[in-house]
Order: C-alpha cells, then sequence, then structure tokens
C-alpha cells in the first residue's frame, strides 16, 4: 500500500510499504477515506535532519475498518469511524478522567512502528478505546467537519476550555492557521461575548470573521499586545487561546492576558521555559494546555456538526489524492493553502 | 507611634514614626491589636541593600478602628477589623470579580508611602472596600486563627483552590513554613483524600500531620519527587500547593504533578520563568496562581475559624510586642519560629 514517509527538511515521499496487518488482539485495521494534513506537520518539514527511513506522517483520518483483531468488542469490519490523533485503551486512569492523551498505554501515530493517516490504511492500535464509530456514510457532505474532530476542532475546542471561555468573556485567539480558526468557533460556542484573532493573513481572517472573531489584530509582538489592550479598557482578554508554539507567541499570550484570566496553550511548544514568571504570577494568570483529548470531546461536539450548528471543515481549501500529498505540505508552508484534505 | 522599619539584610529597627492620620476621605485608622512577620518577608530579610530611608514593614493585621475619612461608609470607629494585606476599592471589575489582588486602585501595605502593620497604627486606603469588620472582642481567644485571614489562611486556601482540590484527590503541599501548613488545612477542608507534605522541620511536620497531611516527604529535588511519584502509583499529586517560591521548590511542583493536573503558585517567585514548558504542555498540567485574594476568602473560611472546625491560628509559636519585632525576624529567620505573632 501507499503512504507517506518525511526523509528530511522538504522531502516527502510517497512510497509503497507494507500492508498494514493486525499485530495485537486489540487492534483494528481502518482503510482512509480522508485524511489531512496538520500544522504541526510543517514543523518536521522545516527543520526534520535528513534521515534514511524517514518518518511516516499523519495523525488525522476518517476511515473504514476493514479488520479487527479477535479481542476488539465495540467496533466492526465496515464501521466508518473517527480516528484521534492519540490511541487509548478507554480504560485507563487517565481515560476514565477523559484526558485520552495521557493514556497509560496509549500513544501517538507515526511513532513505535506504526505508520501515520496519509496513507491507503493504517493499523490502529487499542481500537475499542480509540476509534469513534459515526452514523454516516463515507461520501456524506459534512466529511470534511467530522474529519476535523480527530484533531484540529478538537484542539481549538481544547484550548477554548482551557483558557476558560464562558459566556460574555472576551477571548483572544493567537494563530489564524486551521486550529486558531477552530478555536475561534469553540470560543463563540462557548459563549464569548468578544473574539480577537492576531494573525496575517487575509483569507483566514476573512474565515475567522465568518467563524465569529469580532476583531482583527495583525500587529505582532509589542504592539501586537499594545492594540489588544487598547480594545479591551487596558485590561487585556481573559481567555487566551495560544495556538502556534512558538515563544513569541506565548510571550504574546502573557501580554494580553487579563489578571485572573488564563491562557490555553495548544501550540506544540518550540520553547523550554515559560516566560514572565512573576507577571503571570503578579496577576495570578493561569497557564494549562497540552495535546487535547479529541477523543473526549467527539461526544461534545459531533452533534453540532451534525445538525449544522458548527462548519469547522470550511477550514479544508484544497483536496489531494496520495500523490498530490508532497505539493499539499508545499502549499501548506507557503501559506497557499490553511488546511490541506488527503482523499486516498 | 513605633513601627517597624527594615533597613538592609538582618537589620529591622523599631522606629518613632508619624503618627497614621487620615489622608484621603476614603481612609480609616487602625489602631493594631494584633500583626505579624509573614515569611515573605524573610526575602527582603535576607536579600535587601542597604538603604538610609528603610521600608516600613507588616502587611497582616487585626486592629480597631480609631478614626474614618469623611466618605467611609460601612465603618466606624471602635469597630474590630480584619486588615489583608492588600487594600482594595471593592468596586473595580475585579475587586467584583473577587480578585482584589488586581484592584485597579488597590495596592499593597508597606509601599507608596504606606507604612506598613507591624506597627502601632496603620492608615487603610480604600477602608471600606479593604477592611472586614469581624463581630468579636479584641482579646478572643480566636484571635490568632482570625489574623491569619489576614494573608496566610488565605493563601493555603488560594493554592488549595488554584491547584484544583477536590473531593477525593491526592493534594502534595511544598513547604512547611505557615503558608504550606495552611494549605494542608485548605486541602483538607476541600476534601483531599491524601495530603502529602513535602518539608524537613520535625516541628513544623508534626503540626502538619494534625492539621491533616497523611504522608510526609522531606527527600529534596530528584529524590523528593521520585518518593512522591512512589506513594502515588507513579503518577503524582493531582493539586500541588507551591508555597516556597524557589526555582527548586517550581521544579519538584513539576516533577511531582500527575498529568492532567494542576499546580497552584503562591510562593512569592523568586525566578523569572516557569521550566519544563514542554513537559507540562505533553502532561496537560496547569500553573496558576498569584497574590491571594484574602479579602475574597474571609467570608468563606470565618465560620469555619468561628465555629472551631480550623484552627490555623495555631501556626503562631512565638508572641512578642514591637521592641521584639527584631529577635521575632531572627527566629523565624533562624526556623527557631514557625510564624511570630506580634501584640504592639
Amino acid at each position: 500500500m501507499l503512504a507517506t514517509i518525511m526523509y528530511g527538511r522538504k522531502d516527502v515521499r510517497i512510497e509503497s510499504v507494507p500492508d498494514a496487518a493486525i499485530v495485537e488482539p486489540t487492534d483494528a485495521v481502518v482503510r482512509v477515506t480522508r485524511a489531512c494534513i496538520c500544522g504541526s506537520d510543517l514543523w518536521p518539514y522545516n527543520l526534520k535532519d535528513a534521515s534514511d527511513t524517514g518518518q511516516s506522517m499523519g495523525h488525522e483520518a476518517i476511515g473504514i475498518i476493514e479488520a479487527v483483531g479477535a479481542d476488539v468488542q465495540t467496533l466492526k469490519v465496515g464501521d466508518l469511524v473517527i480516528m484521534p490523533f492519540a490511541y487509548s485503551d478507554g480504560t485507563c486512569p487517565f481515560c476514565r478522567e477523559h484526558l485520552q492523551t495521557a493514556c497509560v498505554t496509549g500513544g501517538f501515530f507515526g511513532n513505535n512502528g506504526l505508520n501515520g493517516a496519509q496513507a491507503e490504511a493504517l493499523r490502529i492500535p487499542l481500537a475499542d478505546g480509540t476509534l469513534f464509530p459515526i452514523g454516516v456514510g463515507p461520501d456524506d457532505a459534512l466529511m470534511p467537519s467530522l474529519l476535523t474532530l480527530s484533531d484540529v476542532m478538537g484542539t481549538g475546542h481544547h484550548a477554548a476550555v482551557v483558557s476558560r471561555v464562558t459566556p460574555g468573556v472576551t477571548a483572544s485567539v493567537i494563530g489564524d492557521g486551521a486550529v486558531g480558526l477552530c478555536g475561534v468557533i469553540a470560543a463563540k460556542r462557548l459563549g464569548a461575548e468578544r473574539i480577537i484573532m492576531l494573525g496575517r493573513h487575509p483569507d483566514r481572517l476573512q474565515l475567522a470573521r465568518e467563524f465569529g472573531a469580532t476583531d482583527i489584530v495583525s500587529e505582532r509582538g509589542e504592539e501586537g499586545i499594545a492594540r489588544v489592550r487598547e480594545l479591551t479598557g487596558g485590561f487585556g482578554a481573559h481567555a487566551i487561546l495560544e495556538c502556534v508554539g512558538t515563544d513569541q507567541a506565548v510571550a504574546t499570550a502573557v501580554g494580553i492576558a487579563r489578571a485572573g484570566g488564563a491562557i490555553g496553550r495548544v501550540g506544540v511548544p518550540h520553547y523550554d521555559t515559560v516566560p514572565s514568571a512573576r507577571p503571570l504570577f503578579y496577576r495570578n494568570i493561569t497557564v494549562g494546555g497540552g495535546p487535547a483529548p479529541v477523543r473526549a470531546y467527539i461526544e461534545e461536539l459531533l452533534p453540532d456538526i451534525l445538525e449544522g450548528r458548527i462548519n469547522p471543515g470550511r477550514v479544508f481549501d484544497r483536496t489531494v489524492d496520495l500523490n498530490g500529498v508532497p505539493d499539499g505540505y508545499r502549499a501548506m508552508d507557503d501559506r497557499e493553502a490553511i488546511k490541506v484534505m488527503v482523499k486516498p
């Protein structure tokens, strides 16, 4: 079968790999009907050292179950399922607390010999705990939005939850990528009265407005901080959704947070320490976040998609087949595309 | 009148200063009946550069109102009041949200020309918003516990609230000073099933046990972290009350926090950045805290003191008059005393 392998910076290849197969009795094999390229895939796309073995890519998918191991109990061949970006057993203390990304036996796709989802098929460990069956057909028009439940919509929601968006607050979203845009949807959905989007790409900002952003700030650094403070009577925003992961983004988050507010970090951190320990302290600002337990959030978000109240699938503005994946990476990296869907 | 002035490291003097007096119509003057020395006072006691003008010390007191300005509406001469360590107007957006330590017009005692509370009397700005009248006599046996509502009990409670102590969780308290000991009371009061105290002073640890600590860890650094993990099935504690303020204490907090857990920082930070931004992220650990809004917490904690359910006043193990204050600093710094009460 074909799969996407990254060998180094800007070196993404579609290669023939051994077919996905059941290894453990708790596994399933999923034939991918939709996958996508993640903003976080652009980090290795720009930074990965050259390697001979390469890295299997992709952690977001919808697909049809093609085989199940002997111990799989809740799923059957032919089921259409959402695959969250982390696999999890569903039974450990963390899974029971709805933090599946800390699952004791779980992990992340594309690592430890597992192939990624930008492929024709993939092996799913701990299938009962990991996969979420959805009762629609594989060609349903809702497919793009349902696909966002495997990562970006759940991740934007996590940022909104951790930054404590509640009705009436002012939220601020840092980053106009697909996660930031989903963060706007999530903040509006949780009742934010005002949503200030920090970003610089006109097409994305237009979508942010359509999703519910009330204000746009395109200045960066100290200027951006000053602008958000000006928009908020000098106080800053209650809830900061940090959807980038750079040290500048985190410094901005601290700078625009209102005293007593909260920062929800969901951008994969490319920094070692959280800055401004004293200002954060003296202003009683909380910093939280991490890999979103999207498996837990599917249940909450799914009805809003099925009933048309939210449409996060609009973040996909390009669709490619597997052979188009390398160019899809390039298009996202060049900011030509917001998010690229893959139909193998 | 007499007041405590710190001129530099280990240089605390009792001096005659101008009598406290009404300056603004919203002021009150309070005659101090009880004050105390704070663990945070030991930072300048060990680090302050020598100065000719000195720093007026003390931010915790109970006293009797001696005079009120023309605009004071809710207080009258003769009222016995608790003075929280920060003054606040009670009407700004932050005060209305119960975060009086971020009050727009508020501040901290001992700064900006205000004298401190280790004195015969002091001027209280914004008296209506700041002072909390209590309906007991000035010699009531509950006075030590009521005095802790001006800082340490409210601060320990803040650490427990921010670190999200709820019934059944495992809490861990870093620091066996008065705030840490009050943190044990607070964690137990909010329902922690297990309370692991990290500290090294036998007298304090004994009191911690009496307050509700179920386990004691006296190892430090990596050994202390390993010990807490061992006590918690390898997972760490849900709620970490960081009551020290050093970089080592914060590193320990990160090391012993369970995935999905929360760290409540109330130790005044003597570090610039929060370490381990990536482990905190990958384990979805939240870091919050700051100066406790003790004014807001008095209402919640007072009944438990009046009705004898908690007795935080036990942290006071020495009482001095004003002339005894310099030796009180020495005794706390030498760890001879946990917390020193001052009866001017």
